[in-house]
């Protein structure tokens, strides 16, 4: 019995969509919307838009946007005293991965209780959670689908990996303007980590025939718009395409899971916060390059996903060329940096290989991974 | 502005998989189920199966089954008033797409009174509906993950389209074992439904990136494996994959909607009561044929999707493979007959043809059709 589930949200599509977040949150129940945000994006005008929408509904609000890159515990700690204390009865987050795996992460502890730590890993979660309306800011996390959120663990240095299908958002609302506002290096990096999503689920151990189409599909627009969308960020064509990459990366990732480049970054994102997809693009090809025997058959579809030409090459070949169009796309988005270049130690290697092994991500990675085989691919990636 | 919305149920998949439907609807808060099916299907002793698994779920069942193909509108009357006597909370449906409609349209005027006709059209569903889970029997209607019930209204003798998203059910679980007690005819007709529904949706107005992946993904499963399946029952390799392009078929044309073949065997099927999935065979090449011009580069990747050599062929002629292998599929499956073949008699096309203009699924046509339009293909697919 090989069975499988596939779960996505409902979801809103295309430029202008920011309109219908309103409309949203009032047919999910809402009377009091608790909306996290980031500096960033109130900065570039998005939260004003938004709490025009949400009010023009009828809607009271409350914006929390004490948060970070790499979100920290203790700030959604302070999230939910916020949240509890405003007598808020749903959340909307307008931003990118941070301010929306804040969002779950409060609507998981203001109903659920205890700490984060209490939910790391698969299924922890018991009582149903608040509406949540998700509104991404940049084309990379997919968080606006997935079962997934990500929270530093300051004292452990690490990043949770919480994983239930309560945090699937209720409605996830797409709008490529969005991305207008966020600069080349993030658009760069955010990409890179949509690409992470679409790679690490397609030879995912958990892949099924439907993650398997979202997946192909995002990491086929990201070969052909990253790098314009990069160059110039109002470049709505390749803004539209990415948010769309995004989201079927998205859609792949919250139902296979992920594998090593994953479980890796969260321990070093944990360390030295430098950007998610920065770490990922550090650590991508070699993780690539370890499970490559593994399924040839499937990185030789990502090779053709890519555009690549492998005809008259034998599987092993082809599927060797995925990796060279992921260094080449890297390096023309100006990722191509060692981790040693973000800003990580040599010696932190023992202790991020351990804690990698203990990552939910790592499971579903389609070759097992050994603490040596974890360290020799940290040292490679510096 | 642009703003498209994608809409799915949770989906479980796999062989085995009826072993989740007592826990699927325990969760979604049943106590006392409504299961829906037909005497094919109980024949075969599927709905044995679901009904001890419903059991072992500590849930109590009463089973409906008084309904023919093409279902009725007084079936839907007498399992509403059954359903509403029998103290039930939740629905399931175990069959095919007549005993899934007819559960969707007991759930609709359960909760929202009144009779079909006054919920005709789109979005006219006001009160919420008891959860449902639907265990599709057949690879074809994909009506367990749509926003579609279809009913014979008997007096119009029409079927009516009622669209709106509270008819998506809660949880569609398929399980490809169902499939290999239903016949090779039946196997070929629901076959060729799913192949309609994934070329309608793909060329519909309202066609999207995301209904555009799962409308593709059908058409190439269902032109690799609809032989094999019908020549073979037991071939679970094609039934699984025939499960999975009815699935990817249905999530399309739920968001995308269809076009004008749905349009014209709609009323087709109201008034001579032969499979659905016939009536379609007879039509749909024709419609092709009418499209064809509107976009020719998207009949282009349909004959693409089918394995068709394209290379060298302008957009015209690339876009003409697609109806040529459509027929040759047709052809090999046994289903191609003519409306005449199937009972119709010519002096009703006048009729038909006024009540196609009426059909919601007209208004996704990639090309607007007049009365003289619709009249001239059912002479042509007679």
């Amino acid at each position: 019995m090989n069975i499988s589930k596939f779960v996505t949200p409902e979801i809103i599509f295309g430029c202008g969509s920011l309109s219908q977040v309103g409309e949203s949150a009032l047919r999910l129940g809402a009377s009091k919307v608790f909306l996290v945000s980031d500096a960033g994006v109130i900065n570039a005008g998005w939260v004003d838009k938004a709490l025009f929408y949400l009010k023009e509904a009828g809607l009271a609000c409350e914006t929390f946007s004490a948060l970070t890159t790499n979100p920290k515990d203790f700030e959604v700690d302070e999230g939910t005293r916020r949240y509890l204390a405003s007598g808020c009865d749903a959340l909307v987050a307008v931003g990118g991965g941070s301010p929306t795996d804040v969002a779950k992460a409060i609507a998981l502890l203001a109903t659920n209780g205890g700490t984060l730590r209490d939910y790391e890993g698969i299924n922890k979660i018991v009582h149903p959670l608040p509406p949540m309306v998700i509104v991404p800011s940049t084309a990379g996390a997919g968080s606006e689908v997935s079962q997934f959120t990500i929270v530093v663990d300051t004292v452990r240095k690490l990043k949770m990996s919480i994983i239930s299908k309560s945090l699937i958002p209720d409605i996830a609302i797409v709008d490529p303007e969005l991305l207008q506002t966020k600069d080349s290096l993030l658009a760069a990096a955010t990409g890179l980590d949509a690409l992470t999503h679409g790679i690490e689920s397609y030879v995912s151990l958990a892949a099924t025939p439907l993650t398997d189409i979202h997946a192909l599909k995002a990491i086929e627009l990201i070969s052909r718009n990253l790098r314009r969308a990069v160059a110039d960020r109002q470049d709505m064509e390749a803004n539209t395409n990415m948010a769309m990459a995004s989201l079927t990366a998205g859609m792949a990732f919250s139902n296979a899971i992920l594998g090593a480049t994953h479980a890796m970054t969260h321990q070093v994102d944990g360390l030295i916060d430098q950007h998610h997809g920065e770490t990922n693009a550090s650590i991508l090809p070699h993780v690539m390059e370890f499970n490559l025997d593994t399924s040839p058959g499937r990185f030789r579809e990502i090779a053709l996903a890519f555009g690549e030409d492998v005809s008259g090459l034998d599987a092993a070949a082809g599927a060797t060329r995925s990796i060279a169009a992921v260094r080449r796309l890297i390096r023309d988005i100006g990722l191509e940096k060692g981790l040693g270049q973000l800003g990580l130690q040599k010696e932190f290697i023992p202790l991020l290989s351990r804690n990698t092994l203990k990552d939910a991500c790592l499971v579903t990675n389609p070759r097992s991974a050994t603490y040596e085989d974890i360290v020799a691919i940290f040292h490679r990636a510096m």
